[in-house]
């Protein structure tokens, strides 16, 4: 529920920038927040986590961590976090962890085109996922066995889907379309992207799992169905996985809301990024009842770690996804503007979108439209 | 194994057009098999599968089908079958229960460029996806239990992962490198699209799914590792599910081979029909030891089926994968280059691929280019 508010109430935010450019871009992220002249007032806390420190430690995310989020943090912005390919004994990713532990159950990721992008895709879009945070295979239950007759190994994986998580997720799915729509009409027709009536797509994949993805479309559809008066402005349609990631990359435009379970989320917002050309510049929040945090879509880019290159476009996106989901959407606005202005004027960009320009006048040229 | 066979034995081809579109360009793909000047002769068998019979008799798959399937013939070529987005009693999927019952352990599909295709995406790729076909969340092992607290339904899938089918799977997959390989060599050079070492790229999430997708990509890393000397040709890469998609959709021609488990194939095969601009063309061979199935990648279509417009490509070239799979190499090459030289005429097209002709013009122009 997106409200503006007036009072200039204090924000604590946790800042985790945890690994590679995850610790550029947060530092960008919180200038842009600082230097915003109505909203909040910050106060930020730096906590650990990530995979240098549980090299360093033993510990990818530290109790303190998570109980100063809890305990003391209104949100929270996080950078990246390495994941190693290989199994490493003890380590596990602590975004996962956190989503997890502060109930963050709907993870936010809108993608609309960059004009300026260089991309192979040339068609324009600007859509919003909304990728259930909390279960499906992310539950992380797996065991390994040895089969007794063939000494070989067989594994398992459990997949959860529960009303109760699908129904919120499906909410916030139906409760965003209706915001972006009246975001819409604050803007004069010309320059609005999206010409029909509202619509959420819910992904799945019935035709095979038919209890799983069964229960997840029936109880998504049923948000609707059950609110019929409040969601009447809005369509629903459904899409096959393997077929939205068919349609999304051929008619990427006809795409509003789409509500996915978590891996096919994650799958759907990888492959809409690529559309838009860079996932520099896809945010994402993780938006639970009680607690936001911004993430950008990014991972922590060892490649370019450390030479100030890197897009902090998702990471100042990510922040005002944050200040949305806390009510602030005055503020949101400005930032978002401030930041499709850098971008349209395409003069000073970060090399993932062919430009020559460092983290650091990027971020000066958003200060700049603030 | 691919050997080219000289005798004129007789195959004997289950044919099992199924639903929609399916009716229309499975006859399509038998008249060029039939019309073929060298291999193999053919007796065809008419099969009944799909979701209109089941509403007809109440079985998608009469128990009949598999046994003349697994007692009588060499192959099989299937349709496409319709699946309704909600539950129907008794109703599952054909396609998924016969690559089962067959042990059609791996789905190949080759997916190339179309040059005269109208499509979102500028860049060109050749790649050959190859699909786990028997295990992940395809077991379709799931339950639903009614939460005792809340009253709330829960659901639950089991994906499997095991040592046994992820090796049959990766070995397939380092051979298939190794056969591209080798007729690719057997082209002048300025043909050739690729043009570095042989490459299998091995798609997983063990960031997140250690245990299952551990196994897969330990398993398959280790066909290459356990036959260093017959693989040391070909280049062995990895790639998260959800950045391949990425990587995919932005850089499609880095990819060679690509070995993925079931469902993650699933989106990525459809997501790679869409760079090439249409599911139409797009052709798979589900490969057991024992048997081999062609089968377009496209579905029923229920919204052009009966028009004759219909692409008959992806079956015939899936008649193609069926003979090359089955040792007709020759043959396999004789039709792939028949349906390449229709397309690159790119005068007699079928709507998909922006044309005006029906799917019994394209056909007939393939047979003329035998
Ligand atoms: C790092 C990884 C665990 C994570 C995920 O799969 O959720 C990432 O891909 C993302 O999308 O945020
Ligand atoms: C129809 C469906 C069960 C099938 C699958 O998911 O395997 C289809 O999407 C495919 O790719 O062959």
């Amino acid at each position: 529920t997106l409200t503006t508010s007036t009072s200039a109430k204090t924000l604590k935010i946790g800042l985790l920038p945890a690994d590679g450019i995850g610790r550029e871009v947060i530092p960008a992220a919180q200038r842009v927040l600082e230097s915003l002249s109505s909203g909040p007032k910050f106060e930020f806390v730096h906590l650990d986590a990530g995979f240098e420190h549980f090299q360093k430690t033993g510990t990818a995310l530290p109790q303190e961590t998570i109980d100063h989020l809890k305990n003391e943090c209104n949100g929270a912005l996080f950078g990246a976090v390495s994941s190693p390919s290989h199994k490493v004994a003890g380590y596990s990713s602590p975004i996962v962890a956190l989503r997890k532990h502060l109930d963050l159950y709907a993870n936010v990721r809108p993608v609309s085109s960059v004009k300026s992008a260089s991309t192979p895709n040339q068609k324009e879009l600007d859509m919003l996922i909304i990728r259930e945070n909390t279960e499906c295979l992310y539950i992380k239950s797996e065991r390994q066995e040895v089969d007794p007759k063939t000494g070989l190994k067989v594994a398992w994986a459990d997949r959860k889907i529960s009303e109760y998580a699908s129904k919120r997720v499906g909410a916030m799915a139906f409760n965003m379309a209706l915001t972006r729509e009246s975001l819409r009409q604050q803007k004069p027709e010309s320059e609005r992207f999206w010409k029909h009536k509202p619509r959420v797509t819910i992904v799945h994949k019935s035709n095979v799992l038919s209890v799983t993805d069964g229960l997840w479309r029936e109880t998504v559809r049923g948000v609707k169905e059950q609110n019929a008066e409040k969601y009447a402005g809005v369509d629903m349609e459904e899409q096959l996985v393997d077929s939205m990631v068919y349609r999304m990359f051929r008619e990427p435009e006809a795409f509003d809301v789409v509500v996915a379970p978590n891996l096919y989320g994650d799958i759907i917002s990888d492959g809409a990024a690529a559309l838009v050309g860079s996932l520099g510049v896809v945010p994402s929040a993780n938006v639970g009842d009680n607690f936001v945090m911004g993430e950008p879509v990014h991972g922590s880019a060892p490649d370019i770690a450390g030479k100030n290159i890197a897009n902090p476009v998702a990471a100042i996106r990510s922040a005002a996804l944050l200040l949305e989901h806390l009510g602030y959407t005055k503020e949101a606005l400005q930032v978002y503007g401030a930041v499709d202005k850098v971008l349209s004027e395409a003069t000073i960009l970060t090399p993932d979108l062919g430009g020559k320009s460092t983290t650091s006048e990027v971020t000066e040229a958003v200060l700049k439209n603030l």
